[in-house]
């Protein structure tokens, strides 16, 4: 590409950004007429309950700004599900601030939190985004790696890097891109650290609802003393089929969560208001059966995912929650086409018309990620059947 | 206000954010059943075409996140208004970037474009919020005022504002509050500054369709040279009636606009799905019986607005384009409630049950301000009718 035109000069946070391999890889997929397991986006329907509450919000012409925190019954109805499914001790909707999806809630909660010469704590493999928005807040990033046979920190790898000027570190349970779902005991030991060095927690929960096997989702919020430092993030995308619909939320201490919402009216002004008044049916209309349901599905769709990946040599440790299979093609590197995870997943484009999105996304030393790729099962159960067919038939 | 809890310490870009006057007087108008014509919420219908467009797209499940600059036929949409109705010279859609509003559009254009250490100009008086965002990039901003008898800037003053520093200069217009609409001449004008000094412009035209009496809508962007150095920004809520929709656009030369999209991506991820399928109903749909119904009933609602608040005293300059009068009450101060613009709006608000907003929230010194006040007539009109019956009752 040709330099930008001299006579625009671009701020610092612009110039390193270009186009991400997720897109990239989105790109040659469609060229190829393939299936897309690469980006998170999930195809399943959204349910009928929010669609009519939708239409009747927009027939209605609910349509002006809302209050820069979301309307009141939405809060209310994420207050008492927090209080519920979270167990945070949140007692006011003044803890809770509607966002432009979880992405919205996250950009607000480091816009408000950190500033150049903060530091923040990001385990990895991280969610590209939320290190590529931490980097806009001008703060520094330090990495503690996740791994080994249990898929935890070391304690001591933690302690080292924090200093004088960590100010936040980032949870992500379920974890994007490894589904690690982080359990009571690490999260009290991240606590400790916490509560020792002054740092505040910002912990995003998109995935809360999709946990395996015996996992349990904790909110570290729940942790008694935790929620005064805690911002929690969570998100109707994901669970509710909805991810270009733009509706997340942060839940935490009331005076925080006042300056994060002055913070989302200037970024946001508002969550899209229609929409808003639509998400009501998760708390009036959905029961316990939609979450049973999803997961009954997922179950099935990650037993396929994983064991097709396996059939054709992979190395695939069962995801504990969200909806990716974060792969290691090591015991098959030796294939031509398999020396790297770019080669990797530019070969299971060509060969199985299939996108997946490469390792080194997800880590701040590309090296880390070389032998993996990330497959997202958030499909319908046919489109992701064909995806595995295609998958063994080229490689099987 | 207690302080802060002491174990969270806030970035410097959110210390600053407190509760705007708008918000302050909309809560105070709510308190007393008042009528609200102080934020700029326009309170009439949405466009059926518009609506049944959404319905469909949610209907079949058009929820998944769109490409970061949105859905390539309403960027197809934008792109061939920009050339038709706005002149600009831009041929592709790379040009542009559909984003959560055209305050998304100017969050992302900024944040592209300015940081510590740039200097960036502002007429004034201005929109709050583009002052507000100004001050997240940690540029600083410098005020050129508009006003005098053919309410425009002093060409020496502009130069005088300008320093090596200077990256970029804010148009609004149709301008929000004053009603200013920028004559081509004065356009010029400003572009040769820019071109000498190497200065980019963004310029915000979100009341483009909105124009009375002998002005014209005339994009900087469309004067010859001016289009490499220009974003200019537009969107869907005021002319339309959806601002809790949260859809707008930025238009541009590309390869500034490839940046813009990246940026939009990690603030956006994308505008809402389905409500950009909805809006596709602007270009399809809609003709241009709807923009001259549109205008017929703002010239209505203008003469009304003016028209009574000149009754009750006030100075009234005929605004030229946009849906706000900013009125003066100088001529009436020294009667009782009206010493200042905080006590006038508050009187309105006590003695007539309107909401209007302070004139110091449209000024760098509130001093400028003192004896004025914005009132939206974007509002249905038998509403409007029955704010200005209880002006004429309380102060006629």
């Amino acid at each position: 590409m040709e330099p930008l035109s001299k006579i625009i000069s671009l701020a610092d946070r612009a110039r390193p950004l270009k186009k991400s391999n997720i897109r990239t890889i989105s790109q040659a997929v469609d060229e190829v007429g393939g299936i897309n397991l690469g980006q998170g986006i999930c195809d399943l329907p959204t349910p009928d309950a929010i669609k009519e509450r939708t239409h009747a919000a927009i027939d209605a012409d609910q349509s002006i700004y809302s209050h820069h925190a979301g309307i009141e019954a939405l809060r209310e109805g994420i207050l008492a599900k927090a209080q519920e499914y979270n167990d945070l001790p949140a007692t006011s909707i003044d803890e809770v601030v509607v966002s432009a999806g979880s992405t919205g809630a996250f950009v607000t909660a480091v816009m408000t939190l950190l500033q150049e010469g903060d530091e923040v704590i990001l385990f990895e493999p991280f969610y590209g985004y939320h290190r590529n928005i931490l980097k806009l807040t001008g703060a520094t990033v330090r990495y503690v790696p996740l791994g080994g046979p249990e898929d935890t920190f070391d304690p001591e790898v933690l302690k080292a890097a924090v200093t004088d000027r960590t100010r936040a570190v980032i949870v992500n349970t379920p974890a994007n891109p490894s589904g690690k779902v982080w359990s009571r005991d690490e999260l009290a030991s991240l606590l400790a650290v916490m509560q020792e060095h002054d740092i505040v927690a910002i912990t995003d929960e998109i995935y809360e609802y999709m946990t395996y096997d015996d996992a349990d989702h904790v909110s570290l919020g729940s942790l008694p003393g935790a929620y005064e430092r805690t911002i929690t993030l969570s998100g109707f995308s994901k669970t509710y089929n909805v991810t270009g619909w733009r509706l997340g939320y942060a839940v935490g201490p009331d005076r925080l969560l006042e300056k994060m919402g002055l913070m989302n009216d200037l970024f946001y002004v508002c969550a899209p208001r229609p929409l808003q008044h639509g998400m009501l049916a998760v708390f009036e209309d959905l029961g316990d059966d939609y979450y049973a349901e999803l997961l009954d599905g997922y179950y099935k769709r990650r037993a396929l995912m994983c064991e097709t990946l396996e059939a054709i040599g992979f190395d695939v440790p069962r995801p504990k929650g969200a909806y990716y299979a974060f792969a290691d093609f090591g015991p098959i590197r030796d294939r031509p086409g398999f020396s790297n995870d770019v080669e990797a997943a530019d070969t299971l484009i060509r060969e199985a018309g299939v996108g997946s999105v490469t390792g080194r996304s997800f880590f701040h030393d590309p090296s880390d990620g070389v032998t993996k790729l990330r497959f997202c099962f958030g499909k319908e159960l046919s489109v992701l059947k064909q995806a595995c067919d295609q998958l063994l038939a080229a490689f099987g």
